[in-house]
């Protein structure tokens, strides 16, 4: 991966999920709070189930791809460890397949917790967060040897990375809390706009090269993090206001009258949130 | 900020958010534990949320003005990040920009939250956590290549920075509860006093300058902090019994008649205290 | 220990224990999620309080034999700390016997919280955390003056072994909650097969021997440590889904009439998820 | 305190703490349990709150008789922090009166709090939590250029300091959870043990002198520590089980006839524990 597109494609998909996850989490959230008003035409709870259904699907198979693309893509270890004479070979790429094998795991989980019910609710936050985990437990073993900036870069990656963690976790006891939701929608799209600042600075694809060892850019790029912080924090505040303008928009055009249907549903819908 | 105004200013400006915070947290509490015995002259609902938006715009003005100050007084880097040869130019002031950033930005979000309903309310408590843990984060990149006692004396701040942080963390779940709000007060007005401490030792204003790398002055530093946290800890005991004196005296002077009227109210008082 | 059966042995051991506590937390869950279809063929009460004390009293009796095992064995130190000329002897097989101490008073508490209504319940739970903690902290100081791959290995095991610890005492707070039941299950079954890996790695009974201070080893073992964690889920995955499906099959053969039985029971069998 | 008394002073002192904590915990959390089996020869809340005032007392008076001990015994600073040159002077002694004084701030809120409906009642534990780690924070900066051996013991003792602030930090959130107050009592007892441990390490008043650079010592230390923390768990469990023989020995002798008149005072009786 030590290429622009590299750092550019896993960012490229960390912005959509985070993305997601913020609508989602906004979604479920006002739905909630808005169904005493008469809501039929907010989504339902078969509605959500089929989206998680969906979403876990999708990351599924992006993981197989992404392990198939690892293995066999142009230089890739084609499932071999070791070449003839006993020596590691391609570890960095074993190592992202690794990464993508724990992703694909969660996805799988959360496929059987929300098309089932056989296996307890909160366990696809608790495998989403050891998803994360193992991330960033294999990137803290993958800094050896490189630059200060490159060590640096990789260091700041771990921020989010063990936040999501430590915030899946937390929801695994406070499920359906909108504040951690979405707290960690934000943290994945800090995650991916910084896999797109790493690849610009190792490996900028237009301007000049960054001296790898003046610690003036170590000092830039910890602010410049903050400055995505900020960003990814602004711009899931935006998701979560247009989420609910379109919401309060639908309610208004919604006639208050079928709150006996609503009531009957209400204890189904719930079901999930309790836990 | 090399200077000794550069760090009494943010002390001042921490010592007064703290003194604040102290009276507000304990008028608050005491308004809740009195409310049965007929409390019409204590604070309201209104009152409380009307003084929470002043604050906010307070807090969110002053960020504006450091933000200001910081790129455009004398010699301010005035929005420029790099001079004409690409050498990072003035990366203090724009660290320090960063920081009155998030707590504008905490200011606004907790602006928003208390004028409207649009947004959960702790979020605010998830911003101001933010505000703290970048200014930590940022702290603790900033000690490159600095003399023993001064990288002591900033490492101290990280105590008081980060333990702001997880209490306000704390407060998204644990919201109202008064000990909490207390801790935070009293880590506010350590970290102000702190920051009078640093200057003081760093750029003594009057009085001989001190040895900076010898171990002694390091242990006594590290002494002198305590104090610091028994003094503001002192301090904000002291705020809560005048604060509780002042109440008590207020409800003496109030005749028990107007129960009625209260108990009609108190649905509507309690509910940011219910999350 | 310093041979490929002195990590064999604990890791078969913890293995049993991991493969037993995925067994005991995926029925105890399914029992009580399907107490109300009428189940008199799971187990009950009972039940649960009498396997709980075989099994405390097979790993009282087991650590039992392994402190006995490592003082008595063939050159063990044979209750003797020091030789004649007052250096340190053995400590090895001290340190070893404190760990299975720990691990005997655990199983000695738990015997006497669930044979006796003396002790406070919660209490099996944190000496289960404070046996595993004292494991990893010996294991800490464990690792002075060895070459790069075997302080690496040791290391990798500090993670499930600290984390164990920190799911225990999540759970006196917690008890009951089967994510948190299934996850230590999962990490015990870890450590087991880590323990194997290490015994292979550092005296591997067949094969060539590795190179221990080679890079691209402790590369390939952080990964290997994931592959791990990953069978270690699947494997507990496995067994619950086992569990569900025998215990599906049962209640299918029950006839749904002695509602009213149970009903009377049920107060006294959900004592002890109250806490 | 370079000296055995000097350490086995504060170790008496935990001891003793320890022991006393440990009867209180077990009586309280018995007389809770045993409340509705009609008791009333066992304490009431009015005995409970006069303990706790006889209890901060007595600390209160302890720790100002330290501080005045640490200034003006035989070579004490007699309230001076530097010398004729300006050079820091017996920092030492200034460090252990710190120390007193945050125990002794914390004997006094204490006493406000038990005294007095003024404070909240989380407090005590609060201050007691912040005068363990203040004492932590203390030893922490405390070990500059000392023995590998010295070093060691210290650190040792940082567990049980931070680990009981820990504790204290819990028992806020989780009041009269009795897992908790005995932890802290084990806890308590384990650091005085450890006291008399340094002591007899460091300035052996019989036997020979210990090398302090031998890494066999520090490895014999290390697995000390554990033995120690198996004693005081050990201990604690014991004096459980005596208060509950006394108390059981209690309740036999009582005619369980004064039911009603129990019923009356209980909502009064359990204002402390609901917080």
């Amino acid at each position: 991966m030590g290429s622009f597109p590299g750092h550019a494609l896993p960012g490229s998909f960390f912005l959509c999920v985070g993305l997601w996850w913020g609508v989602k989490s906004s979604l479920w959230h006002l739905t909630r709070k808005n169904k005493s008003s008469g809501s039929t035409r907010l989504p339902s709870r078969v509605t959500q189930r089929r989206l998680e259904i969906i979403e876990s699907s999708v990351i599924l198979f992006l993981s197989v791809v992404g392990m198939v693309a690892e293995q066999f893509a142009n230089s890739g270890p084609q499932l071999q460890l070791y070449d003839a004479e006993r020596h590691w070979k391609d570890l960095m790429n074993w190592q992202h397949c690794t990464m993508y094998l724990f992703f694909g795991f969660a996805a799988a989980v959360s496929l059987i917790v929300h098309s089932s019910a056989a296996a307890p609710l909160p366990l696809d936050r608790l495998v989403l967060c050891l998803a994360f985990f193992n991330e960033g437990f294999l990137f803290l073993y993958h800094l050896h040897g490189r630059s200060l900036l490159d060590v640096t870069l990789h260091q700041l990656l771990l921020y989010p990375v063990f936040a999501q963690a430590l915030v899946a976790f937390l929801e695994v006891f406070h499920r359906g809390n909108v504040i951690l939701e979405l707290m960690r929608s934000a943290l994945t799209v800090l995650q991916g706009s910084w896999f797109w600042q790493i690849g610009s600075v190792l490996y900028p694809p237009w301007g000049p090269h960054w001296d790898q060892d003046d610690h003036s850019s170590v000092m830039f790029v910890v602010m410049c993090f903050s400055w995505h912080l900020m960003v990814s924090l602004l711009w899931t505040g935006m998701i979560y206001g247009i989420v609910n303008w379109v919401v309060q928009a639908r309610l208004k055009r919604t006639p208050p009258m079928e709150m006996g249907l609503l009531s009957k549903t209400r204890d189904q819908e719930s079901e999930d949130e309790a836990f």
